[in-house]
């Protein structure tokens, strides 16, 4: 599992200076974690993960804006204003979403949160939870109380990998990550780990995402480093359009202050390690063969492009294309043209792969047979990153830039949808 | 086929005094149409139609949104900008979309409509143009223009069900009706066609719609009521999120003018006929097995009750859900809170036909094999508009209400759209 989600990153590239190293989320330096089987999933596959970082850790969350959202989203979100962007742990139970479960939602999230504190030493609001699952369905708290003292006495130094199985739900893989440079001559280190697979869309999916870095940043200078990275990443993907009630990402940032000078180099790491995240996500979308990355140049600025390239990436018919290996430029421009965002249709440029399908708005004339190898090919790795069907368009002579990404749209995907229960 | 299409009314309750009647577009006094085979299409289906209103006829035209849209669509909007609403005709080549083709898409644009204005002795500008079929390919030209002597013979008042089979691309069943009520001591007929079926979303969709009336009524009144019905039927549905490059709505009334008194059933009759056509249209989504009409109720406005609905039908997980015939009420709240629009979600009440699902943003126990049955009753039925799968929601007690419609996502969608050529 962990070769799968670690070897794509020769086909990213690393910003300067940055590697990959093991380890995932407890690759730096302090931070400790835990995932265990507590009994939640009646799959017996395990359920309740915990990370805990060091003193002084400041967090900054994004959280889902689905009007209908899950108490600890509401908890989440409400301790971490209360205290100024301060938080020590995280619990993560899934199987149960525990939205739509009204005033008993909020109080096992408080009644989960004040149990692990006190098992840990800590204010109940340092303390966080995250819940995935079936929406309306509670937690079966006996259950979850149960599995605490279990759960914190597994915290270790080596738990990045063990969370990040617990905390997956339809997923197919594990998503995690970590990645180290020297910077100013120390070294810092940025650890992830996230679950997808259904209701995936931007702003945030049913995705929980978590990030751990050994570097000590100002809380609202972590904050914003976050909110961009996070527009870059985990709002740049799309499985099936759908937001979910629970969508949460937690960054947590602890250790020895880092020098201004070395924040862009940080952001880059940071970036590099969410958009990794983001694509074995969207890669791991359900039913997906394919992960579908879409370039965007040309535009009137950068957030213009990245909503050309989310709503290529979120067609319907562009997804049913690729999974059929048809090189349909029609459905892309179809697609960029309703993005809701001003270009000049006649200056669009088109390429799949290195093939070239469009220029100055019109179609060109191009081997359609190697395009649909380019394709097949591209797809034939199994959940791998670098399996990647590349669509870049230009679309004017705009600074704006930026990338999306998506999957491939199959009968698996109806098949898995259609017949899975509430 | 034509019961297909008319069949459903029963279970559409139209409004106060207008009644079905036969002929489709070409019902109201003084409207002609024709539908012929010229060999656009490789399939040797009907592909190009004609529709011939009377002197004096007014049009009211509602186009794409699509940044990238095909000459023809440009040229409507054009000419009836120019003219004040002023048209006669309107010629439909279906086979070839004739977007994405540069110049050369604007110049067989404009001879098409020139060559067929001579022939009805009709200035070029009195014609209007649309084109529906493959995005990139032009309109082999020769072979419309031989087709243009044997449209005009073919016009007739009887000619609205051929041209309404002449529009139709993946359509499985054609899409017309016809209405009419006695308005003050005087009989007004309303007409309708339409075509789908992929690529269908607001605003507009890869449709094709038309309407006839034989009352005369101002230009800016016709106007501003044909916006109205649209946005309360043909911009109210979705098949795939897919908005196309050729979407174009264009209602024409010519007759003795009506008075202002009647304006209000008058538009309620244009309304029960384009929201008909619109539902047709959503029933025959590709792959569809059954329509999915969503009522709101509660919003703070009908624009927004409208989104609510919108976004409910356009769910991947929705449609997957109630393709598999469960009654999955997490994921229509899920989809109904990202639709972009303020609520209480503690106040949201669900039902699915007559099963109550949730009050107050919880869910309700109820008969899940019943819920389940009932969807499966409702599909059952092949290409009916009364095998809708109902389902309303309750969002608050603000004044806004509204509907929109769409169809479940199939195996067989995925299909069609990944084994489609370009």
């Amino acid at each position: 599992m962990r070769a799968a989600s670690l070897a794509p990153l020769s086909a990213f590239p690393l910003p300067p200076g940055w590697q990959a190293i093991a380890g995932g989320l407890t690759a730096p330096e302090g931070f400790l974690a835990a995932g265990i089987t507590a009994g939640l999933k009646p799959s017996g596959n395990p359920d309740l993960a915990l990370l805990l970082a060091p003193l002084g850790a400041v967090c900054a969350g994004s959280f889902t804006l689905n009007r209908v959202r899950a108490a600890c989203v509401d908890l989440c979100a409400e301790r971490l204003d209360a205290r100024g962007g301060q938080a020590r742990a995280v619990l993560t139970n899934s199987g149960q979403a525990n939205a739509c479960t009204g005033e008993r939602g909020l109080i096992d999230s408080l009644k989960a949160t004040e149990e692990l504190a006190k098992r840990l030493g800590l204010e109940a609001e340092e303390v966080l939870i995250c819940s995935t699952g079936v929406i309306g369905q509670p937690i079966p708290m006996d259950t979850l109380l149960a599995g605490l003292d279990p759960l914190v006495a597994a915290l270790s130094r080596q738990g990045g990998e063990a969370a990040a199985r617990a905390i997956l739900t339809t997923d197919l893989i594990d998503k995690q990550i970590a990645l180290e440079a020297d910077l100013g001559g120390r070294t810092v280190r940025i650890g992830g780990m996230a679950k997808g697979s259904g209701m995936i869309h931007p702003n945030m999916a049913t995705m929980l995402g978590y990030l751990s870095c050994d570097a000590g940043v100002p809380a609202e200078t972590w904050q914003a480093m976050v909110r961009r990275v996070v527009d870059r990443s985990f709002n740049a993907i799309t499985v099936d359009g759908d937001t979910s009630t629970n969508d949460t990402f937690l960054a947590f940032a602890a250790g020895e202050p880092l020098s201004p000078e070395h924040w862009p180099a940080l952001e880059a790491g940071l970036a590099a390690v969410s958009q990794h995240l983001a694509r074995a996500i969207a890669r791991d979308g359900e039913g997906a063969t394919c992960l579908i990355e879409v370039r965007v140049e040309g535009a009137v600025d950068d957030a213009a492009a990245r909503a050309i390239g989310r709503t290529v990436c979120s067609s319907s018919l562009v997804k049913c294309a690729i999974h059929g290996r048809d090189p349909n430029w029609g459905r892309i421009v179809a697609a960029a043209g309703r993005a809701g965002v001003g270009f000049d249709p006649d200056a669009v440029a088109l390429w799949l792969g290195e093939h070239q399908l469009m220029a100055a708005g019109q179609p060109l004339a191009f081997d359609r047979p190697a395009a649909s190898r380019y394709m097949k090919e591209r797809a034939a790795g199994a959940y791998l990153l670098d399996d990647t069907v590349l669509i870049r368009l230009l679309v004017g002579e705009g600074p704006g830039k930026g990338a999306a990404w998506g999957c491939d749209l199959t009968d698996q995907y109806v098949r898995i949808n259609a017949d899975y229960t509430t």
